[in-house]
């Protein structure tokens, strides 16, 4: 077999060492920085990808030559450094050259008990790790010149061969064993999961040992600067005496602190220079890798080893505030800081979440609809919801799929579950909106609404009243009160969006039907509601009970009566709505959903109401009936209605203009924007711009005020999208509703979905979820057809998406990319919008992505 | 004033005269040909277009010149000649020029009793007409010169002017009067809703009086030659003495007729030498003018006059029956007998109808859903109409609307009728399949499907057993037996029809689920089946059962038990398919429709299903509702079963195959095509096909047969055509399902759409129900990027529709111009596809359109 030749095979890691990340991996590469900071980091020699590659592949390394770097009488540690540190690799082997002959050495110099100790760590590890033998054979807890005998007796009566006594031997074997590790199918699947490429390289590198046995103060720790959980400056860690490596984090009982830490006794005042000197090399890095780091050390006999240095562990929380700090204190620019703040990984930090250490008693999982904790107890109906609030009880609403008339018991609870829909289902969408966190499709629990009951996998039974906490990012429920977490939007976070602000170039609004919801809005800083659905509105029992007779009435004269009615109590949601957003547009939704969502379904409710219109049961049943749809989201709603019912849109743009009138009385201008569901053709929106235009120049007329106000159409049908240069010569605006135009793009209810994405996802039919990532072959085909179009008609267009997927980066890339002017979310991902629009923003400027792998070349 | 030069305000009707239909109307141009084949036409002026508009818009025609023309004591009739004659226009005016002195010369030529009758009708017409007096007032019976001079008074009293004594004043005054009458808005209303473009012009002729008063054989007549039912050569028609024009129409008790007519004497005995030149002119005309002309003449004194000939009124059959006739004689070619036959039209032909002249007592009006006429028992339900076919009594089946679970009823019903729905509802679409009569919509009756009893809006209840006929044509219910007209496809039809297939370049398939469809489709000459929707193969009785057990197997293995069951049955379906069409393609749609369509939805279909299954009713109530859909059009469906549940598809598949190698053993070798449906994305298509090669490769193996077949793909969603270019690659053939593509485009339900769509199009919202026309802009631009990606991906796709557009003729010149390879209708509608496909070829070619317009120049 050929010898590679050594100058290729390794590396000495020296300043001057030709080495990067993507040849010898992200820790040779940051022990090079490390080195050429000066900080006092023991030999160490690189193994590049290739040279792994070849040994995994059956060439045998010249490991003599390499041990020869270490002098006559080698004792060195071997770590794996893949590119990227998450992509995890095989374990260190640590102590390699022991041998009967380092081993008398070591009783010379470390004594007997560190030298036995060493010997048999290294015997053990390598007749597990690279022998393969049964690790209960090394369990002996005795550690003398007579175990370790022992050790060697039984390593060859299992291993049928001695143990080598040749360092040069073990390392071959060592290597051999880290690099096939690395090629297994396991191993492969795990760093793909993590995001690795097909052929990502391992390298390895090799260090001499810094002994943390001995005498004088030996030991070994790890050191961090800031809080994992909230990213303030915090100096603290573990060291542990006469251990090496990262031991001290095995054994923290016995591990020394830092001199405030109630948990012992302090390093700072065992060996105080060789703390300074370890703060000062935290300091160092953070200035000049410009990043946090955790840092890896050995004290031998007093004296500092460095032996590694990673990016600090962090939660989404104090990873944003420690760049945040990195940024003020000028060793990163603002746009960096913001680039370092994954968006989707805000979603933790805004809502309370299940706290991660917590044990959980998890009785039913589904899809994480909504993000999020919450306790309380629970109910199976939205009247036990509101009975329940009205107690002052929390409560986790448990329904079989949501109905607009849930929403009252939805906006009183603290979270909701229900057993069928997928990401976009009314009761995922409705939770988004609220904040709450959301549970949707969950499998393996037996629910029955009539006896209040929730059977779990496990035979338990649940009942009404019961405490389970529900957790909306995990997609689980638990059993009883879990310890929660608390958000945190401190000024970190505001100075951070701030900065994502000025660096970004397209707009982000929110979704908000209610005064409440807009409040979060404009507390998350949207530009303007984007979508205001205004059919939320007509839920509470008066209105619902005046819709209601609005829907029953046979001539336009009754209708107009009911809705005239309902005037009033429009016109203050929209008063409330324009208040809250103090001059911000706000985009309304004309009516969208068809009629019969607002009638009753069981026997009770139409009892109720044939009492409430002074009708006969039959007569009420018989209508209800007649009024069902075979697949109501294909039915008469949306703009249909306006057309063949135009007293309600009428109603509504009188509400919205003369609220309009009323808050521009005080507050800054009010110019509206009116939005038509569910357009298919031209003329359905000529024939409601003329309406809307005749009740505004009504309006006009009797305050004597000058309305402004833009009328503008959804784009929910595919039709709608392929017409859109003839709908966008009558529309001041296009905003594409990508759920609906999901569902019709694909043929595809999102409420009937969950029966078989799952399926469909796994076998690889479709790569994601549509409704949860925009489809950008098939939909967003359509949209940028639609803007092409709706532009090249109408060059002042302004177009946005208002959908589910707006709040997702993949999908506001997608948007910026075809020129629209906004993206339309839920009030709870405004913040992850505004971040993930940034992002983009900056990616396209090139800017040098400086991060601390290229600081220290 | 000006005046306009006489030569351009008229010109007199002679062989040479410069004129033409598209300036002087169509009688005009008649009346010219017939001068130029020397019949016997009384001296004719024509005044074009543009001087009939000049006069409406004020201008004072130089009558007094006109009336030059035609001598010292003109008498004329003015009549209207539009450009063509369908598109109406004023009625004739008689008799211009009488007067004092024209009276006293009728009283010698004509006698006292003529000259009396003739004046007296004029004062008449010209006071109704012209001046616009109340009719009532000249209504006296009395005929003689007393009642002359009273009439003249009469009108001088009313007018409060003299009766005009000048031909050329009278003549102006008519020319006035008629000019504005065709400029009315009821007139131009008429008109469009004809065809007629707007500017649409008038000309008039105005013809020497031909009187049938007086001495010797005097009198007036029409003559046809053809039977206008069935089209069979038959000289008939009416004459009556002492009257002009068209009296004898009104007449029809006082007037001669054939020698062979039992009605009443002979115009042959009482005018032989006038009867034989008629008859002459019969052949004549029809021998030049290409045509079966209706001749308009009258008697003076035994003297023929032709003064008109128009197109004879005819039925559709006796059109094609005429139309072949002229073309077997040579008068015409094949190709023009093909092109005056209009495809819409054939469909009276094919069912039978009620009769139109019979009286009708309408108990409720609908969309014409399925054309034909039936009478039967009123039934509620699918039970009731199997149980009156099982005891030979013909039913009309009546429901709100129609499930698949009414199947069995519908194929046993001689008609349907729903309360909703549209015309691609179940109901209509399952009509038109097995042509029988269908109105759905229904309006203004109160269904009582538990009671068995139907309100009609004007107070009757009708019960179940009652006697009613169906009118699928016009879309009524009529009470009690109506007279029917039956279906003719006799030689001329056959004849015509081969031409026809002669002639187009786009193939014609039928959808057949059912033998009997097939059967059917082979008998209108269908080249193959394009759609086979199997799932109505699973609604008798004992498939059901099976069905029920398979939809509720918990275990694949279970699952593929009562599928073995099903593939037998399965097998035999195919195995009658493909021996009916004898080697033709057969498309075969896999299975499509949610399961929950094979459950029961009410208690007693529960329960029986719970005994039957052996499983609690509350386990069975569970299931059934957890399989609910919100929206089943969109749900889990189509090719979504097949993915999540696979043995269903290779049930299919392996009896798709066991059938053709059994029917291959004896009949031309079968080459199945196989279609997924409801696709949305390529990896479908892959995984789908490859377990079909996979059941393919296994029935090639136990049976030792060579297999040839094709897998294709419905395109019934929008994404489905935006990436038929990915698709074709897995695909032999695309075939647009354009019901589902326009619902989805819509995103509008065919079943939910009933409730708005006659106020969408009266209100112009959509020009039509797209459900009824393709809607060429938006579905059709998918229809055209689909075909175009799919033939870009793969050159030699087979390219086709199959929803209920394809017997469209516009549809077809669409797909025709798309360059698809054939559409697919229902069976019934398979000749009008035949026809249209015909024409546009034909209209393609640009042949020189011969009509009877060009022949004689």
């Amino acid at each position: 077999m050929q010898k590679i030749s050594n100058f290729k095979e390794f590396t000495e890691v020296t300043p001057d060492a030709v080495m990067a990340a993507d040849t010898h991996g992200g820790r040779a590469k940051c022990l090079q920085r490390l080195v050429r900071l000066d900080l006092p980091v023991p030999l160490t020699v690189s193994l590049p990808f290739d040279t792994v590659g070849r040994i995994a592949a059956g060439h045998s390394p010249d490991t003599a030559a390499l041990l020869a770097v270490f002098g006559a009488l080698p004792l060195v540690s071997v770590r794996p450094s893949s590119q990227d540190q998450q992509w995890g690799g095989p374990g260190a082997l640590l102590n390699v050259g022991m041998n009967a002959r380092q081993h008398a050495h070591l009783r010379n110099t470390h004594g007997d008990q560190a030298a036995d100790a060493l010997y048999l760590r290294f015997i053990q590890a390598y007749a597990v790790d690279v022998a393969r033998l049964d690790p209960d054979i090394f369990d002996d807890p005795e550690i003398s010149s007579a175990a370790v005998a022992r050790a060697l007796v039984l390593f060859e009566e299992e291993a049928e061969t001695p143990f080598p006594q040749d360092p040069a031997v073990q390392l071959a074997e060592v290597l051999r064993s880290m690099a096939r590790a690395w090629d297994s199918t396991s191993a492969r699947l795990l760093r793909q999961a993590r995001g690795a490429p097909n052929g990502a390289g391992l390298g390895l590198v090799v260090q001499r040992m810094a002994l943390g046995f001995g005498p004088g103060e030996s030991g070994s720790g790890v050191m961090q600067f800031i809080n994992p959980v909230t990213g303030a400056p915090r100096i603290h860690g573990r060291y542990l005496r006469q251990s090496m490596f990262r031991d001290a984090l095995l054994a923290p009982e016995d591990a020394l602190f830092l001199r405030s830490d109630p948990r012992g006794p302090a390093l700072e005042d065992v060996a105080n220079a060789a703390f300074a000197e370890l703060t000062q090399a935290g300091a160092i890095c953070r200035q000049r890798l410009r990043e946090e780091m955790e840092i890896e050390f050995t004290l031998e006999n007093g004296q500092l080893h460095v032996l590694d240095a990673v990016r600090a562990a962090r939660s989404t929380r104090a990873g944003l505030s420690a760049a945040v700090a990195l940024a003020k204190d000028r060793v990163i620019s603002e746009q960096e800081a913001v680039l370092r703040v994954a968006p989707q990984a805000l979603a933790e930090m805004l809502h309370p979440q299940v706290d991660h250490a917590a044990s959980r008693d998890v009785i039913a999982r589904g899809i994480a609809g909504s993000p999020g904790g919450a306790t309380g107890r629970l109910v199976f109906s939205a009247a036990a919801a509101q009975t329940s609030a009205a107690q002052g009880e929390p409560c986790i609403l448990i329904r079989r799929e949501t109905m607009p008339e849930d929403i009252r018991g939805m906006h009183v609870a603290q979270g909701i579950l229900t057993e069928r829909g997928g990401m976009t289902s009314h009761a995922a969408v409705i939770a988004r909106g609220l904040g709450l966190p959301c549970v949707v499709g969950a499998t393996g629990l037996r629910l029955s609404t009539r006896k209040k009951t929730l059977g779990t996998a496990d035979g338990r039974v649940l009942r009404e009243g019961d405490l389970v906490t529900l957790d909306g990012t995990s997609g689980e429920l638990l059993a009883g009160e879990a310890p929660m977490m608390e958000p945190a939007l401190d000024d970190s976070f505001h100075a951070l969006m701030g900065w994502a602000d000025e660096a970004r170039d397209i707009g982000v609004r929110a979704n908000a039907d209610t005064l409440a919801e807009a409040q979060t809005a404009r507390a998350f800083a949207a530009e303007g509601i984007g979508l205001c659905r205004t059919e939320h509105m007509f839920f509470d029992d008066v209105r619902m009970g005046v819709m209601r007779e609005m829907i029953f009435a046979d001539k336009s004269g009754d209708r107009q009566r009911a809705l005239d009615r309902l005037l009033p109590m429009q016109r203050n949601d929209f008063v409330d709505m324009f208040r809250a957003m103090e001059g911000l547009p706000v985009t309304i939704r004309l009516f969208d959903p068809p009629l019969h969502e607002f009638l009753p379904s069981d026997r009770e409710g139409l009892r109720e109401m044939a009492e409430r219109l002074d009708l006969p049961l039959s007569e009420v049943t018989r209508r209800v009936e007649a009024m069902t749809e075979f697949n109501p989201m294909l039915g008469l709603r949306g703009v249909r209605l306006g057309v063949t019912l135009p007293e309600i849109y009428n109603m509504q743009a009188r509400a919205i203009f003369e609220a309009t009138v009323e808050v521009g009385k005080a507050a800054p201008k009010v110019v509206p924007e009116i939005m038509i569901p569910l357009v298919t053709a031209r003329r359905e929106v000529e024939l409601v711009k003329t309406r809307i235009e005749a009740v505004a120049a009504a309006v006009q007329n009797e305050t004597g005020a000058e309305l402004d106000f833009r009328v503008g159409v959804m784009v929910e049908t595919p039709r709608a999208a392929l017409r859109a240069g003839e709908i966008a010569g009558h529309s001041a605006f296009l905003s594409f509703g990508t759920n609906d135009l999901t569902q019709m793009t694909y043929g595809l209810s999102r409420d009937d979905a969950g029966r078989f994405m799952g399926t469909y996802v796994s076998e690889g039919v479709y790569p994601e979820d549509p409704f949860h990532r925009l489809d950008q072959d098939g939909v967003g085909e359509l949209l940028l057809l639609g803007a092409e179009r709706g532009r090249r008609a109408r060059p002042e267009l302004t177009l946005s998406i208002c959908g589910e997927h707006a709040g997702d980066p993949s999908a506001i890339a997608f948007c910026r990319a075809a020129g629209f002017d906004y993206v339309s979310c839920s009030p709870f991902r405004v913040p992850i919008a505004r971040l993930a629009a940034a992002h983009l923003a900056l990616d396209a400027r090139e800017l040098p992505r400086e991060t601390f792998e290229s600081d220290v070349p």
